[in-house]
């Protein structure tokens, strides 16, 4: 049966509060750079306090990884929650302006929608302390099963392990998916996530639970737990039926199977902000499998929308990525 | 006596919402494209119906100037009234954290805290629609008297015209300013908003209830009703001591007495977005005056602000103003 959408993306549904910073101030805080950690309202008010001005835009890995699919003129849905404040107004918004079906009951008279404070250092690396708030009240009954039925791939993110009621979600999402003859993928979001999460992500890969892994090189190999990258790749390979796994300048390689592909990232002009990186190659990556082009042509066009967002402030397209694949002469098609 | 800041301004403290948009949006919707328009909470909710996805950042004309000023590593003071609620929260850490002196009471339990919908059209220019929400509570009762003495310049916006207790507020700022032995400045704002208030624009001008005047080429056309720019600068400099009209690419005039100065606009690369750049002239021009530059100076100063600030999305410098001006070889000196 054709599907309504091409992707479903399920996530923590936040809102990004971004400020440029000097790499001292990261020092200064104890902080990791590139890293995301946890944070509570008390060391969000603090963070906030010493955080220079700063500009808001609508976040949420996953979520920017709908929009992005939706910049590429696919189909896409998103579940996650907000609570019904000005944070979740923008949030809702924003990924509905970009065309993408979000229908998630906000949280009422709970915790405020969650919110990202993400210092940007001069060479655009990106370090994220993240306010769960309204996130950790998703759960099993804010997954639609019509939705999740109709979409050919459901994508989940790794970050999803963190709120507690989040994993049963999870699980039941996978389960429709699958149940209905469509792909699970997952990202393994952020290597100290993976080192919350390890042995949970590897039973999910192992039991077939997902199908699809997206990592990047770090994430893959705090997974197995080594420094090389080539065995970390190897293990992954047998560990899913498709591996993508981003290399920043480096590119990116895809592998199913026996079939494996590398490809170069695109040249930029000025790195701006790393934000939203990973989630626009898994935008790009994802709908060229759903137009069934090959691995290389998905990773390329994974490559292509992860060079747009790293140009600019904020984690989702600021122009089409449909016309920017055109531009590229890379012909989408219809959906398979 | 030395006073503790160079500038203060007194505005309307409001968020931006900031989306770029086709203009056959704008012509649809029956905007008027540059212009600034006041909208109900029912517009509002209307007008974000059909925006696309929107990134937030603080706005407000003279608090944008305030960060202007501070920018340049001036010390500048801003009254305006926001809510208490998450965007009155974004707007006070940002204006604090640029190092604005703000310390406005809230308005709690009242109307949110104001928004402006700007629709920026692929040319840069920027059409603005503005919720007023907790702004109409600004009064007489939020003019610190001490704060006022304290400014060298105390700098209105024309926009506080149309809340209807500001006015009040407004007038007694300058009462206090000018019992100090200080300067006090207006903007005209927008030409519809001249529109709205030539008469009292022209009393507050000939009653030298204000002393300085910025304007760009179409207010100041506005407020003498003619198409000629040279005939409404003349009458301009006849109603107030000291005039500073901007002139979008063309640069920027000022006149005081027999004292006349005309500065080109700087090169720029990308015009991104115009929203700020009148404000952000006012910023370098009054920072001109506090370190008793020349008028060419200052207008040079104003221009190199407003330079940077329509190269990027939002209405405050990304980048430090008071560097900037060293790179181009301008020394600030110390305060008068």
């Amino acid at each position: 049966m054709a599907k309504t959408f091409d992707v479903l993306t399920i996530g923590n549904a936040i809102v990004d509060i971004l400020s440029r910073t000097e790499d001292d101030v990261i020092v200064r805080n104890g902080l990791t750079k590139g890293m995301m950690r946890l944070i509570d309202a008390a060391e969000a008010d603090r963070l906030y306090e010493f955080m220079g001005p700063a500009v808001e835009a609508s976040g949420g890995s996953s979520a920017n990884t709908a929009a992005g699919v939706a910049s590429f003129g696919a189909r896409a849905a998103y579940i996650g929650k907000v609570a019904t404040d000005q944070f979740g107004a923008i949030f809702r918004h924003d990924i509905r302006a970009q065309g993408v079906h979000f229908e998630t009951t906000p949280l009422i008279g709970g915790a405020p929608t969650a919110r990202c404070m993400i210092l940007i250092t001069p060479d655009g690396e990106r370090t994220m302390n993240t306010f769960l708030g309204a996130c950790q009240a998703l759960s099993e009954a804010d997954i639609d099963e019509a939705t999740v039925a109709a979409a050919a791939i459901t994508y989940l993110e790794g970050y999803l392990w963190d709120p507690p009621e989040a994993k049963q979600a999870f699980r039941k999402a996978a389960a429709i998916a699958h149940a209905n003859g469509n792909k699970v993928a997952i990202t393994l979001s952020d290597s100290f996530c993976v080192d919350r999460w390890r042995g949970e992500f590897l039973e999910l890969m192992r039991s077939r639970t997902v199908d699809i892994v997206f990592a990047n090189d770090s994430e893959v190999k705090a997974l197995y737990e080594t420094g090389d990258l080539d065995t970390a790749v190897a293990a992954l390979r047998a560990d899913c039926e498709l591996a993508a796994v981003t290399l920043g300048e480096d590119g990116a390689l895809a592998a199913s199977g026996s079939d494996v592909a590398k490809v170069p990232a695109f040249p930029i002009e000025v790195l701006q902000d790393l934000t939203g990186a990973g989630d626009q190659f898994a935008a790009g990556f994802m709908v060229g499998l759903t137009r069934r082009l090959s691995l290389a042509e998905s990773a390329t066009l994974g490559c292509l929308a992860a060079a747009e967002v790293i140009q600019h402030i904020g984690p989702r397209p600021s122009v089409s990525l449909k016309d920017l694949a055109a531009a590229e002469g890379i012909e989408l098609g219809v959906p398979a």
